[in-house]
């Protein structure tokens, strides 16, 4: 197969049609997938999220140029639909930051709402591999931290940034209660706005308060202003150290368990909803078992079991050899 | 099973209690669904939905009133936990709205966080099973309409009412795209601010707009005002309306088989997390397997369909008799 070891040999065109097949979670997309896989986990993974509005987008295109001078090759997943970086998910990659087109250690791509129909984190999880397996080094996830599975999403990074902005009281709410004890390192962006000393002041008091939990880690509070690209090599800074961090404790091991449990499971979910999604997808015993359990003659768990019990593959198997 | 024969005989304290059980995602609790289930399908289910500060609440409790004062059992079902029935999902049934406290016909339940553990799907739907055998006629789905999670509760019930309030422009756009054409009713709360009536155009003109996707329910679009009891009757017919629409026109079987591969797909997902979610919860050669994921050995893709097709049941497994 041609377009996997033109990924590995570098090649850039082989590289975004092979995101569009992962994306749309077709055979040839699977398949590379599972080729590209042991070529990955040399990459460093960094979650970036926040409420709408808290400008994320003008900070990772900030963070992208920081990273840039340092020599490191970057490719961001934008799976916010409103990310200014990807111009959304309807416009897809074609409205790309125009400074990165010609750049060739910069690659950004959203993930399309298409991607949903497979289910928006294994799709994420795929790009990201994807990009590992292309030699970027640094790779961003952009999410808007507001749904589960948001959250879900962000479980599949090394490193997560939680970005919050001056006066978004509201928007901190918005956030899942699960986001804050997650971050490893947060940032005040628009830090130029009044209230940016009273967030900081919160945030770093909620940080103190729960350091005894993670005592090897105390996640940095850091003040951005994206916008005039001030405090953005002090973000750069934390996430090579927090990168450093797991590295030398064996903590990445740990993580790296943790996103094969959450990837895993997101598979095989996103399998099952493909057997069970319509009419007709599925086989005709499992037609008859979503009519039993319509009519009350199975309840919803049975059913449940004896699925995964009764498992047959339908040939929508691919070759796993590679 | 002294429990669930309880709950049929429509004893509250069995119910309060077996609900406990249900929330906690315990064998007593699984136990009892599949019992229970025969007995279930008879209530009309019926979700609210809305962005934060929409008024959700005051609306349900209107709403209780309007369906008591015409002989119907009614439940509710607190999904979003900044709800003001329940005092949220925090301080759970405590603290509930006191003047139905000594009504049988209303019985209302929040879903805890801890509901989390085994899913907030299933568990939500075990919540209205259990409610539904109790002889409830009306169940209410109160969530909030802002991430996955909340659309996948949402498409669980037989009608889904979403809620707006004027001025909510940034509500509005919170509300994940999906969940716009899955509602069968509109309702323009705080229907006496400002903005009310372009509110009603806007929602009149899509729904207009739309009309030829579901040409025999054009979904009504109603003003209240729930804290002064306005309009409350018109939503109580409508609901009733759509209700019998769903009977009479056969489209109700088409509902609950969608429900039915919701369910037994969000069951799969959580048997598969929990075997999934932690180290040693899982059998030697789940370990095995996240380890070989993590280390770039096997693809999380191959992990996934290895799982599947080579399920066994660990003992979890409860009695399905009955």
């Amino acid at each position: 197969m041609g377009l996997v070891d033109n990924v590995l040999d570098g090649s850039q065109r082989a590289l975004a049609r092979l995101a569009t097949h992962v994306e749309n979670d077709d055979g040839v997309g699977r398949e590379g997938l599972i080729r590209l896989y042991p070529h990955t986990g040399k990459a460093h993974v960094v979650g970036v999220t926040g409420p709408p509005g808290a400008g994320k987008s003008t900070l990772i295109g900030a963070l992208i140029g920081e990273l840039r001078g340092r020599g490191l090759k970057v490719g961001v997943v934008a799976v916010d639909p409103s990310s200014q970086l990807t111009g959304g998910a309807t416009l897809g990659d074609r409205i790309r930051m125009l400074e990165w087109q010609s750049d060739a250690g910069v690659f950004i791509r959203s993930m399309a709402s298409r991607a949903r129909a497979g289910g928006l984190a294994p799709a994420t999880a795929g790009m990201v591999h994807l990009l590992d397996a292309a030699g970027f080094e640094v790779i961003v996830v952009e999410t808007v931290g507001v749904g589960q599975e948001e959250i879900d999403v962000s479980r599949l990074v090394d490193t997560l940034v939680l970005v919050q902005v001056p006066g978004s009281g509201d928007g901190v709410q918005l956030l899942k209660a699960g986001l804050l004890e997650f971050a490893d390192i947060f940032v005040v962006n628009k830090a130029d706005l009044a209230g940016a000393e009273e967030l900081l002041r919160g945030l770093r008091s909620m940080v103190g308060f729960s350091a005894h939990q993670r005592p090897d880690w105390v996640p940095p509070v850091l003040r951005c202003t994206a916008t005039d690209g001030v405090g953005l090599d002090k973000l750069a800074n934390a996430i090579v150290a927090h990168g450093e961090f797991l590295r030398d404790s064996g903590r990445l091991h740990d993580r790296r368990c943790a996103i094969a449990r959450a990837e895993i499971a997101d598979y095989v979910n996103a399998v099952i909803r493909q057997r069970l999604s319509a009419p007709g997808a599925g086989s005709a015993g499992v037609e008859a078992m979503v009519e039993d359990v319509a009519r009350r003659r199975l309840a919803p768990l049975t059913a449940a079991h004896t699925l995964l019990e009764n498992w047959e593959d339908p040939g929508q198997r691919n070759d796993q050899s590679g």
